[in-house]
């Protein structure tokens, strides 16, 4: 049958057994969170009003290894793990150029995205430790729609606030978290407090991420019996996605294949984390001299153009303040399609990788994305989110290169999500609507200015 | 790990080889299609007009293996192919059930149906043969989207009509056709004489399949370098979706089991077809008493309130007459959210094992299959397609009459497609706003008067 391999697949049992905690790795200790209010380095306690047990415990482990619950594995199965790993062949074709193209799947589960990865062990633990509602906040909603679906498979009730620029682009992403049984409010809501003080500056405020995660976070800790889960960012939630990269190693292997370039599109960073760390431990221990790449909006360009400092992580300015690189978090994030990448900060231990050299990051427009989307789905048929769509314009450039310089490199991508409930995207995007936002320095240093100065 | 296998998936190499046509053996020959103006037995000629040279050979053919093109193999790889079968241990537990469900994943390419497994191949022998255009209708648009998918890999053009309900319901549906490449009109629309006559009828017409297949093939035979490929219904579109039972059988026999209840939906009959055909073959050999089950709407109850006689395969009567069970060609199908069941006749190789006894059917109203998806969705965190809910409901039926019998019988249903472009459906579910459709016994009788009657 056909001469070139199209696709690697895993069996049930070849499901990773353990998570990768990065921190095991990392060239120094990540810097302590703040407390808001003294600036000061704080103790993971207060964390366990908000979230599991289980979850704060892994945010400051340097265990390399953490065991995936049995019942997380079962989860993970019924909801597609392990995913398929793909080659690219007619996109290669397509650009003419040397190098291979690979990609790993993390579209092909109900939720659409690589959400459920994490979505799945925190409402795990949460189930395990007895929560009975959790609050959260969601983008684009594909990280509301995963934990509905894993809250839906673990009896436990949601509300979810939703980032109104996409709630308002997006209807049927709520639609898909009502299905799973979640209660999803338009962010920021006159349900809190803080979404009203925003509404109060702005009746048709856009809403970011930073606000809906006030409002979550303020409707957490004023309800009993209720808790908090985040969808990006924080290190137990990279950790839980290293499930990605884990397979990839192995698929990657099967193919006789060493990445030279990984790629990814970063928000929070937690999907291409999940790609990259366990590729990342090899380079960290002077195993590998692969090129790590991370993409992100030029609307939203937190590593290209923010600078790596502490900042809170919310707009409220209710949650401690972690080193990252930002753009402030009183930055009003653009409206654009990819609702998951509209956060002011990304990762603390992505952002010192980045500091360290480990990593580089790129940032592109909506419409350089949407025409890589677009040559994706005409080539290779697939049509991805928008958020996916900066890996695919990020492979896309580096494939080019190879072509200029001849040189026939291994190309992996993470495809993060599919774009079936973004069509609203690529229908601006074929009618030549697509806004390309990129803010000026003055908007930028107005709200880099704002931030706490750390001695 | 899981003490229960979940999930059965096959390697690259384990993609079927060759396409199994259930004509070998039927119990008798299918009755010849007739000539529309004389009603007499007509040759396969008049037919290369309109489809590939290849698949009308196929429909006459009695092979019972037909080898799959390597180009058309690799494309099934590319999105997707084989395709994993799950166990549905989580509906089965809900439903405090001794029986076994197992389900057939058709959800999972690109274009979200099992549509894609005959657009190829039709795709493939029209650029095979020089075809530079094509023309075709569809309902919901899993089949439109998937043909668009087909063309754009195979660089041919591509005019789809979309009833218009649909066009309406699902505008991404029409938006991904478009990202494919496609130029998607609604039907009945203006662009031929057959739409403008029904436009002239009631300028809101709803449309149905009937019509748009009467625009598309008025478009074929009024343009040069233009043919028509059709979604459903025909043997050679039956033969080719065989990979799916053909996979589903090497998988249930990985889980050790030979199922007793076999179950799908049917609007044309192609992904039932699909699924059940490898299985009828032993059951029409004696080696089987699998029972058979077909689920359609109430709203278009072909093979449970129509007759099984010759009718038009459209609305417009044009095609030649074929036997089949049916509602009459000139029944209006209700503006259902299964947009693809809305066809009022049946594939003729199914009708006949229908009228014979080797299959039942069953039919269901709006309500009752979106409470079967809502179920599924909240179990095993799927969502289907409003269509594929019709083979849920049944599933779930024929499982609560095991545990009325306390028998642990195996149900093995298809999964035809995903939800996610029809959560209109679900919206209107959860807002009880869905109407359930069923025509009355004057409607359906006026219908069937107005059928020729042939001697």
């Amino acid at each position: 049958m056909s001469k070139t391999q199209l696709k690697a697949v895993l069996t049930q049992d070849q499901l990773p057994t353990d998570y990768y905690n990065i921190q095991h790795d990392l060239p120094e200790p990540l810097p302590p969170p703040l407390d808001p209010r003294t600036l000061q380095p704080m103790s993971p306690e207060p964390l366990l009003r908000l979230f599991a047990k289980e979850c704060v415990m892994q945010e400051v482990s340097t265990q390399e290894f953490i065991p995936i619950p049995e019942e997380v594995r079962e989860a993970y199965l019924r909801l597609g793990r392990p995913t398929p790993l793909y080659r690219a062949t007619r996109l290669e074709q397509k650009l003419g150029t040397p190098a291979k193209i690979y990609f790993k799947r993390e579209d092909l589960n109900p939720a659409g995205s690589h959400k459920p990865n994490t979505a799945i062990a925190q409402a795990y633990y949460h189930r395990k430790e007895g929560t009975e509602r959790l609050t959260t906040e969601t983008g684009a909603g594909q990280w509301g729609s995963a934990l509905a679906l894993a809250t839906a498979l673990f009896d436990i009730d949601l509300t979810v606030y939703m980032t109104r620029a996409s709630y308002d682009q997006k209807p049927y992403r709520r639609t898909l978290m009502e299905v799973y049984g979640a209660e999803v409010h338009a962010s920021p809501s006159s349900k809190t407090s803080a979404g009203k003080k925003f509404l109060g500056q702005d009746p048709n405020h856009p809403g970011s991420l930073g606000i809906a995660i006030s409002e979550a976070i303020e409707d957490c800790v004023t309800h009993d019996n209720t808790k908090y889960a985040l969808g990006s960012v924080l290190n137990h939630v990279l950790t839980h996605q290293s499930v990605i990269g884990q397979e990839a190693k192995l698929q990657m292997e099967e193919f006789g294949e060493d990445p030279d370039y990984i790629v990814g599109c970063i928000g929070g960073g937690s999907n291409y984390a999940g790609l990259a760390y366990p590729f990342m431990r090899d380079k960290l221990r002077g195993r590998s001299d692969a090129v790590f790449v991370a993409a992100e909006p030029k609307a939203v360009p937190s590593t290209t153009r923010g600078e790596y400092r502490y900042d809170f992580a919310d707009t409220g300015e209710t949650t401690p303040l972690i080193k990252m690189h930002t753009v402030g978090h009183s930055y009003q994030c653009p409206p654009i399609h990819a609702g998951g990448l509209r956060y002011h900060g990304k990762a603390p231990s992505m952002c010192m990788l980045i500091d360290k050299g480990f990593m580089r990051s790129v940032a592109y427009t909506q419409n350089e994305i949407m025409d890589a989307g677009l040559l994706l789905a005409q080539t290779e048929g697939i049509v991805p989110a928008p958020e996916s769509n900066h890996a695919v314009k990020a492979a896309v450039d580096i494939a080019l290169e190879c072509k200029r310089k001849n040189e026939a490199k291994t190309i992996l991508f993470n495809l993060s999500g599919h774009g079936l409930l973004d069509l609203k995207a690529y229908e601006d995007k074929l009618a030549n609507k697509l806004i390309d936002y990129e803010p000026d320095s003055a908007a930028l240093g107005k709200a880099l200015e704002s931030l706490p100065v750390v001695r």
